[in-house]
């Protein structure tokens, strides 16, 4: 019974979702966004940092995934998206958390059951797995798909009898 | 006499610098780097976080300078950059100072007067600056400049009375 959070960065509106691992599927727990406004730069990446703190501090997750960029649209785009991931992933290590790397493709995989599905269907999904009767807003979404994708790899994992130090092996590196 | 920190951020080295601003010119008071080793992502992450608390713990600073990356040479790079970027930041505003950010132009003009000076210049001066007889280490080096060019920018807004909220507005934003 493993409560796991998920993460969907981004420069404006960052998607956190908590989902609790069963070992025959996920529940949902909690979901939403965090909006760093209008501010300067500094005060945007404390909310994200903050914001994660409190969504740990409020439900308690022990482990955490979050999306990997595989590609930004450009360097300034990927410069501010990294920033708002280093503000998330440093909240998720200090509040004594694994934190794991996913790529979107091992997400969708992890779903849908294919790397090349669509937004919508991974939103389905997610809306299905986790019996919700209403859409969650899309960054949301996003993060509640990479908590259950987390919950599928450390699951698949564990039976092998891997030592910590393996799974960790896991984790993409940059 | 103000004690300002000055950051250089890297995905493998970041640069810090502290000065003290005594109203006639800086002297130095500390400088070095953080070194981030070989290890999975959100380590890394958090030893740039824990490196720049510990400076700002050890040596008190209350205000601190980063360096704002004009154009990275792709989006691969300004991913890395921007997280090291970030969990730089929070470690800054976490420990109650205030972010300010320069352009590597701006830096190069206030100290050798031209955004054209090349690295070397820029570390010449720095040495002269401060009195210094043996190079620092470049990424020590680059960060103790961004420290003297807010040392210079506060002075310049100082005089003229400006408010803390029009001082503010001078920060540049993302």
């Amino acid at each position: 019974m493993t409560l796991i959070l998920g993460i969907d960065p981004g420069s404006r509106i960052t998607g956190y979702g908590v989902v609790r691992d069963t070992g025959r599927g996920c529940e949902y727990i909690a979901s939403g966004c965090i909006r760093t406004g209008e501010g300067a730069l500094p005060e945007r990446l404390q909310k994200v940092y903050r914001g994660v703190c409190e969504v740990i501090q409020t439900y308690k997750p022990t482990t955490m995934g979050i999306e990997q960029v595989f590609m930004a649209r450009n360097a300034d785009s990927a410069l501010k998206l990294g920033q708002a991931r280093g503000a998330a992933i440093v909240a998720g290590v200090e509040q004594g958390l694994e934190v794991a790397e996913y790529t979107a493709t091992q997400v969708k995989q992890a779903l849908v059951g294919s790397g090349r599905a669509d937004k919508e269907q991974v939103q389905l999904m997610v809306m299905h797995m986790l019996k919700l009767v209403q859409k969650p807003q899309i960054d949301a979404s996003d993060a509640l798909a990479i908590a259950i994708c987390h919950a599928h790899h450390r699951q698949s994992l564990i039976p092998h009898g891997l030592s910590g130090a393996k799974q960790r092996a896991g984790r993409l590196r940059l």
